[in-house]
């Protein structure tokens, strides 16, 4: 899996720094989550295919959303016929129906805009779950987590040799956990040639938000959490008020929720190109691995027993 | 005055252009052309200030307004307190009132959307009036003439004095077109020292639309000619399809026109950066200086007589 920051500004962007959009690659598809204004020009920039899965949008408010027409629109210049599902927080489907309408957004393919409430489950797949999950920013909003299931185990293909297990339908038989009998009625466990359940990997985008307990629980061990950190520590009052997060707090989130890597954005444009402090707060609260991505930034996120 | 290419690209953006905007300045003011997504940013990259004086719509496709709500929402950051007026054409201003609507763009400033049928002077002021001419282009659509109004002519200081005319009010009075009567009884008249009112500046831009006798008259003598050309010859049944205009056509309005520059935009992506064959064709049809702006692209409009 791979994840590209496209836009890693605050409210409002920077020369360097477009708004919010970050794109999340596995196997051929292609997750958006928000659509800032220009992000359609920053998957130019960043060759990332236009060929996307569907949209995940956090909350409305317009740093997170205003790249949605213009890109629904050049989708269509590619020819898409593939249907088009945005999911977006409930009790504000109608405004981004508004939006498409009031910029005569009627592309040939079909979109549709799916509400979806904290804790729903917005795609469900054999491989992976994208789960909407409650977060606190003074307006309908949630973040979304990106959950491979569980896979099996590894087999032991040696191990299975050495007893006796023929080459052929039997190995996948037991390693999808079904029992077999050898021909000197010997019978063979799942578990003597299976390793355990391997867990699949986890990343979790905030959008917006104050730092929240649903945040830890949600993340717990978490390969990648993508938080917020609009302020360093200095403007903590200013944060609350505004229903923002430093980046102290969020590194805070990522110390109790143990994960591995903490990238901090939407960071606003008063530090300029200068997100030293931004880092270097959080590196104190947590033990994760910290970083400011720069918008073109992508992440390759290993399985955890590819370590 | 100079003029800044914000945005160049037809409707789809590159990797090198940005949507559709100009921003044309003189004696401190901004008027703004166009908003196509990502405008503010690029305001950014090239250093044009915020302090808008008004904007100017040439129809309502997306690659002409969809960096609107965006830079609206980014000005209220910058303090501003000056109303701001948007020119539309007629039947669109409903359309851009639902698009600040359903973008919850609601600045603290106030904003006005004003319809202008083509021919009706949009901003009358006693240096310039911005007027609005009939394009063609499958929809709601004008182009914009920013017309310098006429300047005295120059004062000859040397040949008052050999007249006998007393350094003083009476200049003024001449200079204004007054005749004035000497000591001794002489009367001189306003031409004996005056020259010729010396013709201002003209500057017209088209947005998207056909090639069109209007723009001819429109036009005439510009010192600047903002055509798109959105397609080369070969495409010219496109063109005529699309409500486009190819870069021979385009030319052909210029020298109509007898313009001394013509700035070709809204090249379609098609020709990647690539654009010597759009200039090229237009330099067979016209003697008017050719170019093909980048975004970035400033131009100084000098006033004739500083030639």
């Amino acid at each position: 899996m791979q994840v590209t920051f496209l836009g890693t500004s605050g409210a409002i962007p920077t020369i360097e720094r477009n708004p919010s959009a970050i794109l999340l690659r596995r196997d051929g598809e292609r997750f958006l989550f928000d659509v800032g204004e220009g992000t359609q020009r920053q998957m130019m920039r960043y060759s990332t295919g236009f060929d996307i899965t569907a949209i995940f949008l956090t909350h409305l408010h317009g740093d997170h959303i205003l790249g949605l027409p213009g890109l629904l629109q050049t989708l269509e210049s590619t020819e898409r016929a593939a249907p088009l599902t945005i999911y977006t927080p409930i009790k504000t489907g109608e405004n981004i129906t508004q939006l498409l309408a009031a910029t005569e957004t009627n592309p040939t393919y079909s979109v549709s805009v799916q509400e979806v409430n904290p804790g729903e489950i917005a795609v469900d797949h054999d491989e992976y779950r994208i789960q909407a999950f409650e977060t606190n920013h003074q307006t309908q909003s949630v973040g979304y987590a990106f959950i491979e299931t569980e896979r099996k185990g590894r087999f032991d293909r040696e191990r299975a040799e050495e007893l006796g297990v023929p080459v052929g339908p039997k190995f996948q038989q037991l390693h999808e956990g079904r029992s077999i009998e050898l021909d000197d009625g010997t019978v063979i466990q799942p578990d003597q040639v299976v390793g355990d359940p391997r867990p699949g990997r986890r990343i979790v985008y905030t959008g917006d938000t104050r730092p929240s307990d649903i945040t830890v629980s949600v993340a717990m061990d978490a390969d990648l959490l993508i938080h917020e950190a609009m302020f360093t520590q200095e403007s903590t009052d200013r944060a609350w008020q505004t229903g923002h997060s430093t980046s102290q707090e969020a590194a805070e989130i990522a110390r109790r929720a143990d994960v591995d890597r903490l990238a901090l954005t939407h960071v606003s444009s008063r530090y300029g190109n200068d997100t030293s402090e931004i880092e270097s707060e959080a590196r104190e609260s947590t033990d994760a691995e910290v970083l400011v991505p720069d918008d073109g930034t992508s992440l390759t996120i290993p399985y955890p027993d590819q370590d």
